[in-house]
């Protein structure tokens, strides 16, 4: 007999949603293609000497720690090291506040296991990171998106999204995914008071933080909240005891390869998600959380991240520069402090989906803005390109090809225009 | 204000229920104590050197890969090694039937996510896999659970079960955890025609099929139901596109800290699968996959599992020589054929989970067999002792403990019976 029950799995697969990013994934893996598509680091900036180096004498030391089981919330100076880090940011957690993840992806999925029932509404940014919506589809959620503009969240419609009742907001606050914007210091005032006031919790993703290029370091929302808890004078609310659950990740600033990220919120919270995820994975590679740790202890992720930043920043201005000069005067585009990409928008009759096929075709790849969207109609004609994994030679050469296709389609249409006003005279 | 929205992780987690094993965990970390608590490997046997010389040479060879992202399928000649693997043990799958997960807890959980809506009733093994059900209730699953004995699954006992419509049955065929049983080949059987007359898939999960120390192996439940297919003349149903998901692991044959475990299963049902790993954790580390290809691909694998089969049949050995010098005539216990645990029952009037507090403090741990239990009212006069983890002389010990208590429980109750008698006189 058949087996009627496969096709339980297309019904729900409708709202795990595919994957744009994977599917993209492999036009990035042909190696004549330009990819400004995925969010990879740069390969020649992967910390692989280092790593040969502390997997040689992390085996040699504590071998059989690292292979084997381990406590669900992480390898414990790991956790250390990463409140330490945080600290320099003005987050001053404790490790019993942190537990590591497998990726800042799974952090996501933790959240959406533990918060969402099915038809809850999550407050999500437009656009927003397009792993977010396929980790909480996977729950059943609905969205409510608020514009931004250049300067982040337009916190000004904040207060209408949040009469309607969200579970949680997700924001990125830093050199955002896929936007490239940076939330204002003002507007990170406005959301932290507004999420107290509504009593709505604020998951503040943060993968680039420390991938800044220019301009001041501003506040992670993690902290802010935290003075307003003491400001305000809650009962018995300290530092951590507030309403943001912060996420980092090593994927960015160490390796994505090794799926190391965390969550950083306070206890209670920590403790169900701990619970969620001993359900989902047990704990994450000891492994990897003792190779990172053997990587970093010595001030590494210092030096690393200056090369980064040094290398990331020079991409980011070839890219700028390369828009200027070969994008066509109908497109415009965000100018990204720090991260890995940026966004544009282009005349809004083109749609950027329809044009990925022409662009693959012409060797260049990225990703069609309508992917960061909850309601699919959205973003038509955006697209995100992402400046840290080509060479500064390929990101010119990458710009000039998109540049040329937009400039032949804006022609196309304007001959058309022409003809169309003709025969109407 | 207070943080209401904090008190639904407290409503969630009843659900998802606190894990006994990672409570336990705790005793076995205490060094003075002999714990048969946990399902660890034995340490000394961990491939340390292996390991260091693969780690070595990968980064080296291929160092960008490993620390760089990967597809979420897994790494592509891991995916073809564990085919290679399954192969002999009569299941030929294809690599596209095969996915790696971030070990086969992973695994419970993307079933979970993707099979189980809210109040949906799973058909389980009593006693079954802590991990599952921990996996599963988050999902919010309800659980039919169909009797045991010394042959595994009562499969006389499960059509009565299946009329209720379960959603899917969770089987593990081989040296059941915690029960140490093995389903018999009459039984596997049974199982998969009743598994098909009712179209109910059947999740098979087999962390422990290459760790047999006697006995002839039996053939995996995949295996017969691909013969089930061909022999009933499905339409288009050939291997691997039957009614069996396929669970393995390299956790207790290589090293439980890489975390990598696998799915094999038809490949509509990977399909399915995949995209609920992208949005849990976008995929598996790339360094531990590679590490372990690294390790395996020259026929290590087979030298280490013969080891492994050595010291842990010993073990097992000396647990079963231990409990019948120490344990007294009033328990019992299965005597598995391979594996890490078996399942010992003392007089029903003792609650095991009440008598962890003295075995603690007399320096011995177990896992109370209630903890096996969906209902949480059952099994209480069980429990289950992990051979695998300690040496020889600690598992005459630890028995010797556990039967001493016993023992006094058991005297203290009988003098309490003939005091009771002979006051009714």
């Amino acid at each position: 007999m058949a087996t009627p029950w496969k096709s339980r799995y297309a019904q729900r697969n409708q709202r795990m949603g595919r994957s744009i990013i994977r599917e993209l994934l492999k036009y990035t893996q042909q190696p004549d293609i330009i990819s400004f598509a995925g969010g990879m680091p740069a390969p020649e900036l992967l910390p692989i000497e280092k790593a040969q180096e502390a997997a040689c004498r992390l085996l040699a030391v504590r071998g059989a720690q690292a292979l084997q089981y381990g406590p669900t919330e992480g390898f414990p100076p790991l956790r250390q090291f990463i409140c330490d880090r945080m600290n320099r940011y003005g987050i001053t957690a404790k490790p019993s506040n942190v537990f590591i993840t497998t990726g800042a992806q799974q952090a996501l999925d933790l959240i959406g296991k533990l918060l969402i029932n099915p038809g809850d509404q999550v407050l999500v940014e437009e656009p927003t990171y397009l792993g977010a919506l396929q980790a909480w589809n996977a729950y059943q959620a609905e969205y409510i998106g608020v514009p931004c503009d250049d300067h982040g969240l337009r916190t000004d419609l904040l207060e209408g999204a949040l009469r309607v009742g969200p579970k949680f907001m997700y924001i990125l606050p830093n050199f955002q995914n896929p936007g490239g914007f940076t939330l204002s210091l003002e507007r990170r005032f406005d959301l932290v008071r507004l999420s107290n006031r509504y009593g709505i919790p604020l998951i503040e993703d943060d993968p680039y933080g420390a991938l800044r290029y220019e301009g001041e370091h501003l506040p992670p929302l993690v902290a802010l909240d935290s003075d307003y808890q003491s400001e305000t004078g809650q009962d018995g609310h300290g530092f951590m005891e507030g309403n943001v659950i912060y996420l980092g990740t090593l994927s960015k600033t160490l390796a994505p390869g090794l799926r190391l990220g965390w969550v950083c919120a306070p206890e209670e919270v920590i403790d169900q998600l701990v619970l969620g995820k001993q359900g989902a994975d047990l704990h994450s590679s000891s492994f990897d959380q003792a190779l990172a740790y053997e990587m970093v202890k010595d001030g590494f992720m210092d030096e690393h991240i200056q090369v980064i930043r040094k290398v990331y920043g020079e991409r980011r201005d070839v890219m700028l520069a390369a828009l200027k000069r070969y994008f066509p005067a109908e497109c415009s585009w965000t100018r990204p402090e720090g991260g890995l990409f940026l966004w544009a928008r282009v005349p809004e009759w083109i749609d950027t989906s329809e044009m990925l096929k022409d662009a693959v075709a012409a060797k260049v790849a990225y990703v069609p803005g309508s992917a960061f969207f909850a309601e699919a109609a959205r973003g038509r004609n955006t697209m995100r390109l992402n400046f840290s994994n080509a060479q500064p030679s390929q990101i010119e050469d990458g710009i000039k090809r998109l540049g040329d296709l937009l400039k032949a389609k804006i022609s196309r249409y304007n001959r058309l225009e022409a003809v169309v006003s003709l025969a109407k005279e």
